[in-house]
């Protein structure tokens, strides 16, 4: 792993919980719904109360590209917020063939000048390739999601015996030539989490899926600390954005990251 | 498959070409290359000269993203140029959880009102549903790639025998209830198109790999032909648009597009 990189750091200092601003107008307070510039007010005074104590923060392009080239707008507004010793992890998805690829590489990271980025697997190396390539940004490969879903196709038994999902595993490791991937690792699936943290390897590993979806931190950060492994970075979105609707809900946002952040740092083995 | 869709429309009619405007600021015309609304200028005259006698057009998200907010005012202004009558394909290549997904989905049908999507299997049937749920819209999953990495993970073989790809095409034909889904399968897998085509059922075929990639179009025709297989539209995107640099560049694109629906034609068997 990048031993300068701005997330590292972070996790080295004790902090674990990545900020998702997945800012959607229709569940954001009422008196900012019906402002043009509403999603960008959201963020900043989320932004303006957390930085000092969040890990990262993963910005969810669909709800900005929903907004057409206004959501875009906002988004390159919102980027310009976040202090530049806290990390930006691009989530999108990406995965296309390689040229295609190239081009997603560059608005990401040339454009919007993001630190990291989510990507798919499915379409296999070469479609990663121009992510992986820029070798100082940290590109999180979907490994097993957090969803029902992840039952159709990244559970599958192989014929070598391995899942899907432990062969993108396997692979990510192989591709990590540079030190700067990771793979995302649904919090849903403790039992899982258990039976592969073992290989991991020096990936950094994001896990969503904490709050809404259902995870539990607790048992999750337990099983890290177990594994003396402290390459973990938990993104939480609904739940600590959307707490409170009043006015004053980015102090409602800070007191529950304040919160989740002594729990980690209170678990003892 | 939607009797009444446009895409069904075209291909009845016996045109099969889906022209990808995968429009690149670096590779149209230099006289356009410096303009501020080259892309859109670019896009206008293939359009004009192609309408007629394209069978859809695909747009890759990618290639207008990467200029940001600026893009995407391009990409709305090229989907206004695009006829009624002609099918609008937005490849973006989604896949998230649930409430994502659908803000993607939303993005797609609701704010750009494309006709078409494609989508990336990766992460299950939960993050597909809120596409697959626009019932009118006819969504595209990825199946087997026309790229190199296709044998990453795509073409593993499975404790059942079949491979991962082929799970794909099995479950997206279980899950075409409302007849308005198709597979994406690539043109430079010609044994494997042998191999499967059995299996498409209702499905729609999306095939890329055409031109620059290497995909042989006769061939591949004729696979269809032989095997009374009339739902296939097969997307050329380089070859097509960027096959002339003149001034003259989209009549030479029409000129192509003829040779190609002649040759599609033409094939006997």
């Amino acid at each position: 792993m990048l031993s300068e990189n701005k997330i590292i750091k972070k996790l080295n200092a004790g902090f674990h919980i990545c900020v998702g601003l997945d800012t959607d107008r229709r569940k954001i307070p009422v008196y900012l719904q019906n402002d043009d510039d509403g999603i960008y007010k959201f963020n900043k005074a989320i932004i303006e109360t957390t930085k000092d104590i969040a890990a990262a923060y993963k910005i969810n392009f669909a709800f900005y590209e929903k907004e057409g080239a206004k959501g875009f707008e906002m988004l390159s507004k919102t980027l310009k917020l976040i202090p530049s010793d806290v990390s930006i992890i691009g989530d999108a998805k990406r995965g296309d063939i390689g040229n295609t690829s190239l081009m997603y590489a560059q608005s990401m990271f040339e454009h919007f000048k993001i630190d990291a980025s989510t990507l798919n697997p499915y379409m296999g190396y070469d479609s990663l390739a121009p992510f992986i390539n820029y070798s100082d940004k940290i590109h999180f490969i979907l490994a097993l999601t957090s969803n029902p879903g992840s039952h159709d196709f990244e559970k599958l038994e192989l014929k070598s015996g391995k899942k899907v999902y432990q062969e993108v595993i396997e692979k990510v490791n192989q591709w990590n030539r540079e030190k700067n991937l990771g793979i995302v690792f649904g919090a849903t699936n403790l039992d899982e989490l258990k039976e592969n943290i073992g290989n991991f390897g020096n990936l950094l590993i994001l896990l969503p899926g904490v709050g809404a979806q259902g995870g539990n931190l607790e048992k999750i950060v337990r099983v890290f600390k177990e594994n003396s492994n402290n390459n973990y970075l938990i993104n939480v979105s609904r739940a600590l954005i959307y707490a409170d609707s009043s006015k004053n809900f980015a102090n409602v946002t800070r007191k529950i990251l304040e919160d989740y952040n002594q729990k980690i740092n209170n678990i003892n083995l």
